[in-house]
Formats: structure tokens, C-alpha cells, sequence
């Protein structure tokens, strides 16, 4: 199952490395990461460098998990990442050697999944990456409990609201508008907050 | 700030490797964990052995990150961590050479906040405790946005109930409803959905 995941891998930009031997170790770390991973028989689909036109790519490459290959300007990679994810969060893990960590909870917020400083050997890939994939998901199911709770309470107001125009103005109880509401819903075939938002609607048309 | 972390290490019974060979390797493992953690300045305030006194010890102890220090016999050690962490949930790290990795999910919806295999040198210590003290962070403010919205949603239940009782009884509105409620709860000096279910009550009570 984990060796069909989809990768991609984000490196940085060798034109922008200040020196021709520092090009050459980010060549050569970013080299071993992709044997390690491909040698643990994932699926690298692109390797992309971290500019503008990440976010365009990701969303045609729609990959399982990105990879930002960050030797040490972690912040400046991570940033495009995040903007190029922010439509649709995806497991993100971070190999970086930079030293400083004062942005380690903005990447945790920002859904980057691990955070691996130093020592990335290709035997240590596949639990990191086990490990990043079973954190999102279990971030993503607690983020679907939230806004599932958010969505009932929202159409929780809109169907009270409805309901209490039902009550006032036809002089029913709780239950008989309640049930008036579903009735309607039945009918037409749709969500009960549906008819709801068009009573109100109505309710503000007719004053 | 992070050098004040109160940290409790959790270590393998000794007694329990079969082998004395595997028993030695084990201690040292543990204690150059333990020199790593003290040379970056952390408080480690207790080592415990992963026993049934676990809890108790460390409902006495709190600390602020829970390290567990279990070289091959994660599955085990791990069971009686997050047992003992039931009540209130405590950032844990794992440290671990198991190569076994199907109880990684379990391990994370634990609360397990890292999950380490292999290659754990004292300059890679402090970065992961980083990251695991933020993603913890990072999830406890998801869990108490989802309290708070469950929580919103049970009070709209019960004082919802209570307008409606209102509405219906005396033919009020729903704002008068909501306004009398209001004006009851402040009155009281409680909280409106308090007022709402003795309302409730007192409605059953009187049929």
C-alpha cells in the first residue's frame, strides 16, 4: 500500500546557491534522498524546484506527499510550499539542516508533518514517511470532526430560525414546526436546512 | 524556555531481557539518552520503569513531555504510556530500533508525538522534543476548537428547547423568548443555558 504513494519531491534552486561547491552538496543530498526513496520503492513523480509555479504543478500532480528537500533555507522553501498547498492540505515532510528552529510550530501549523534535522539515512525513510502519513491523517479526521461540528451548528441556527418564524406566525409548537419543516423537505426533496434558509429568505422578503 | 521542561523518561525493565547481553546494550542506550537530554540542558525528573505504577507516578510528577525509551519491545511499552496518559493527554516521544511499523497509526492517535527508529544522537535530541512540544500544541488547539464547538452546539440544543417552551407557552417571539431567558440569566448572575435547563426541567416536571 505505502509503495504505491505518490511523491513529489521539492528541491531547492541550485542558480540560487551562493558558491559552486555548496551546489554540488545540495545536488548530491537531494541525489541520495531520491535513490533512498526510490530504493524503498515509492513513486517520485516530479521533482520540482520551490518557485511560483509550484502551486500549478501540485495541483496537476495532485501528489499523496510532498517532500521539501530544504539542506538549509528551510524557511524560505517551506513558505512556497505552504502557498502552494493552501487550497488542499497535503502530508508535507520537511528534511532540513538548518539549525534554526524558532519556526518549528509555524511549520506544525502550517501542516508540515515531520521535521528531521540531521542524519537522514535512506533506511530511516520509510518509517518517517509512515509516520507523516499516519499524522495527517489523523490530523485530517480530527479537522473533519471540527467542521462537521461547525456545519450542524450552522444549520442548526438557520433551522431554529425558520422553526421560530413557523412558531410565531402560525402559532405551532416546537414540534409542529419542526415536523412542518421535514414535511417540506420530503416533498421538495431536499435538505430540511435547505427549506429553512428559503423560509427565512421569504420571512425577510415579505418583512 | 524549552531547558524548563519537566521530562519523565520511560525505560525497559531490565529484569525482563532474556538476554544479559541485550540487557547491558539496552542500559547504555538508555543512559546516553539520558546524557544527550541532560547536556541540552533539559530536566529529566524521573526514570520509570513502563510498569503498573506508571500512572499514579506520573499523575504525581506531571510532566510536560513523556520520553519512551524502548528499544525493541515498542508495542508493550507504548500500551502502558498511553494508558497511564488516559486522563490527560502529555506530548510522548518514542524512541525505538523496532522495525516493526504496523502500530505506527495506533501509536499516533495515541498522542504519540514522534516516532523515532534508529540513528538517535544528542545534537538530534532537542530538535525533536521541538517538534514534538509543538505538534502536541499544534493539536490540543484543534481538540479545544472542537470542544468548543461541540459544547456551542449542546447549549444551542438546550436553550433552544427552552425559547421553544417559551414561544409556545406564551406566545412570545423568538427574540422575546430569547430576551426573557436573557434577562433570567442575568438576573441569576448564571449562564444561559443554566437557565434554559432548569427551564427544561421544570417544564417536564409540569407536564
Amino acid at each position: 500500500m505505502t509503495q504505491s504513494l505518490r511523491i513529489v519531491v521539492i528541491v531547492p534552486d541550485p542558480l540560487l546557491a551562493d558558491e559552486q561547491e555548496h551546489a554540488e552538496q545540495q545536488l548530491e543530498r537531494s541525489r541520495s534522498l531520491r535513490m533512498g526513496l526510490l530504493e524503498a520503492q515509492y513513486d517520485v513523480v516530479a521533482t520540482l524546484p520551490a518557485d511560483v509555479f509550484l502551486h500549478e504543478r501540485i495541483a496537476q500532480l495532485h501528489p499523496d506527499l510532498i517532500i521539501v528537500d530544504a539542506e538549509s533555507e528551510a524557511r524560505d522553501a517551506l513558505e512556497h510550499v505552504v502557498m502552494a498547498t493552501r487550497g488542499e492540505r497535503r502530508p508535507i515532510v520537511l528534511f532540513t539542516n538548518d539549525p534554526d528552529t524558532t519556526h518549528v510550530p509555524d511549520a506544525v501549523a502550517a501542516g508540515v508533518c515531520a521535521y528531521i534535522v540531521e542524519g537522514l539515512s535512506p533506511q530511516r525513510i520509510r518509517p518517517i514517511l509512515q509516520v507523516a502519513m499516519a499524522r495527517f491523517q489523523h490530523e485530517q479526521s480530527l479537522r473533519a470532526e471540527l467542521q462537521n461540528a461547525r456545519d450542524e451548528l450552522k444549520d442548526r441556527k438557520t433551522i431554529d430560525r425558520a422553526k421560530g418564524i413557523l412558531m410565531q406566525r402560525q402559532a405551532l409548537s416546537e414540534k409542529e414546526a419542526y415536523d412542518r419543516l421535514r414535511k417540506l423537505a420530503m416533498d421538495k426533496g431536499v435538505k430540511m436546512v435547505q427549506i429553512a434558509q428559503r423560509m427565512i429568505d421569504a420571512a425577510e422578503l415579505l418583512g
